[in-house]
């Protein structure tokens, strides 16, 4: 990539990942609104953007930390100078334990993360004391509950009442509640299946939260909430924490979902610039496949210009068909701006933003943003 | 990642891209016996493996070159004293264009080129002047040609002489040849289907060099195939030089293909390790998500342990069922091997292969291969 601050926007190279870095600003303020609105903590995921200056944005505007998955995701980020991360992902690796128990130690940024099982505790708790890490430089840990994902998380009361118990035994491992979030329930299209689904997840939490109160535990904290379902965690009652990451940018698959009415209207901010590199009297052909941007959610939507369909044209390709039978194709070299499918697995492949103000058309390059845990997939 | 020569394969961090070496290397010595049989040369795809070390070992069994699809992959492999580097893909943009007439300029590694149109052909040459170029620094350029595929190409064996004139008319370019690939041909499953599509192609190649020859102008090579098709090829009496890249590695998609019985017998030499670290009674849930593997061509297969289905569990996990009703998942913290459905754009996830030798079960990592051109986009 051959971007520089200055640069008019014809300028950058392509294929480039574009943040509108007015259109992320908005969207960051709204839901930074919407959180103070509801008294609600607001802990983004940062396995969207994966950057640092994107997290300490986040977190000048009220954001109490970020989420991520993986633990080379938060030491890339706490290399970054982020100072809360909490890994909403469960780990058993005593070699990765043991990189986070390090920094743990360390000090400087406070972590968490979650754990579905016996093990995962005992091999933190190894692992932390094999560091040295004493009770004032503790973790705090979650107990993941399955809400109906059917993936990671204990699947019933009592089994989070055990963990929650045997992490209460340890003095560097603090109970600090129930990580409850449902990936699959983000992307049902319709605000009535969402609801529905939504509806019996929090009835799984009640119960669970009923079990353990009753059982004499405390529950801190509940944590969860997707951009396509956090309204509803919002207004649950129950939960006490978003972890809301694609509305800083929003993608095409989002943008599929009927939207809610409770919801900011949260606008793309993400882009693949690509270039027309061939072209028949009937097609383009765009330089970005899907090594600039991921297809596993569907492929891009063509941003710009107007009256474009992207067809898949393999890893470096895209084919782009004119609506219109008997519409030219755009000419060579011309800009071609996509909405990805998918914003966070396209982040991965890219290693920095080129941040735009001003606009994609007459706009120039504010900055380039550090994607400091690209491929940090371990 | 945090592996190490010399290391077990059960201490590799997961999720990993892992080469079993001997078998990359018993596919490797099959195409190169298949190539001399056949008299052919072999260039084949470094979009595959985007790395110098592999380019290197690939052209010291006799690979004239290798291809790649864009200016700074060629870049990268350059650097890593890769001599030889054909790129088999269009160009319009001068910025781009001006990267490779530098590095034409300043010798060391002979670059090739395809153009479909007057423009790339007129950039280039305006690009090879600004970097003052001369004939002895001059540019192989191939005409690509449409052979079915519906990409990129030229659609008429007119339009490929105007082309190939026009390169000829210019000093600092030679005409080399017609680019004559079918992208889609290759993941044809039946070879039936193989077959007669690429006898389609064939008779168009025919036509083709029939006009040029007709009008005197002479086809030096004509370059093509992948690993779905290239016994064709090299059968066809047309094609000088067989590209495939695949073949290196194989994925899953490639294994669904029916098998040429031409073929040399390719192996799985490229898998993701990954590890269990959340699991029901019914299922078990590894590390491994489509950050770590592609997906548009059908999602991994598991190698090892057997009995099992991967399914999608989104960007960081997957989702393993026992193939038996009541079969116990795998345990916590068990390793998973996984086939990536696509290797191309698997590889491209990742900064470096863990080189296995002995196997994945009692294997060692003999060495860290680099992957230069991950992510070089542009």
């Amino acid at each position: 990539m051959q971007s520089w601050v200055g640069q008019g926007v014809d300028q950058i190279d392509t294929p480039a990942l574009v943040i509108d870095l007015d259109a992320m600003e908005r969207n960051l303020a709204r839901m930074a609104a919407f959180a103070r609105a509801c008294q609600m903590r607001l802990r983004p995921h940062a396995k969207t953007h994966k950057s640092a200056e994107l997290a300490l944005l986040q977190m000048a505007q009220g954001a109490v930390g970020v989420c991520v998955q993986k633990i080379d995701e938060a030491l890339a980020l706490a290399q970054g100078g982020v100072g809360n991360i909490y890994i909403t992902n469960e780990v058993i690796d005593p070699v990765k334990l043991a990189r986070l128990a390090k920094a743990v130690h360390r000090g400087g940024t406070r972590f968490a993360m979650a754990v579905d099982n016996e093990l995962g505790i005992e091999r933190l708790l190894d692992a932390l004391t094999e560091a040295r890490a004493t009770e004032t430089s503790a973790i705090d840990v979650f107990v993941e509950m399955d809400i109906g994902h059917g993936r990671c998380g204990v699947e019933s009361p009592e089994q989070a009442l055990l963990l929650a118990q045997l992490i209460q035994q340890k003095p560097t491992l603090r109970f600090a509640g129930l990580q409850a979030y449902h990936g699959a329930a983000q992307h049902l299209r319709s605000t009535a299946e969402r609801d529905a689904t939504m509806a019996n997840s929090a009835a799984r939490v009640q119960a669970t939260v009923n079990t353990l109160q009753g059982a004499g535990v405390n529950v801190p904290l509940i944590t969860g909430a997707g951009t396509g379902s956090f309204v509803r965690e919002a207004g649950s009652g129950l939960w006490g924490e978003l972890q809301a990451g694609s509305y800083l940018f929003m993608d095409a698959d989002y943008a599929a979902n009927e939207s809610d009415p409770d919801a900011p209207p949260f606008e793309h901010a993400l882009f693949v610039k690509s270039q027309v590199m061939s072209r028949s009297n009937a097609h383009a052909v765009c330089d970005a496949g899907h090594k600039s941007h991921a297809i596993d959610s569907g492929l891009p939507k063509v941003a710009h210009p107007p009256g474009l369909r992207y067809a898949n044209g393999g890893d470096e390709h895209g084919v782009l068909h004119p609506h219109e039978a008997n519409a030219p194709p755009p000419p060579l070299g011309s800009a071609v701006w996509l909405i990805p499918g998918h914003c966070d697995p396209t982040v991965n492949l890219h290693d920095a933003y080129v941040g735009v103000r001003g606009g994609l058309f007459q706009g120039r390059v504010e900055r380039i943003i550090a994607i400091d845990a690209r491929g940090a997939l371990t």
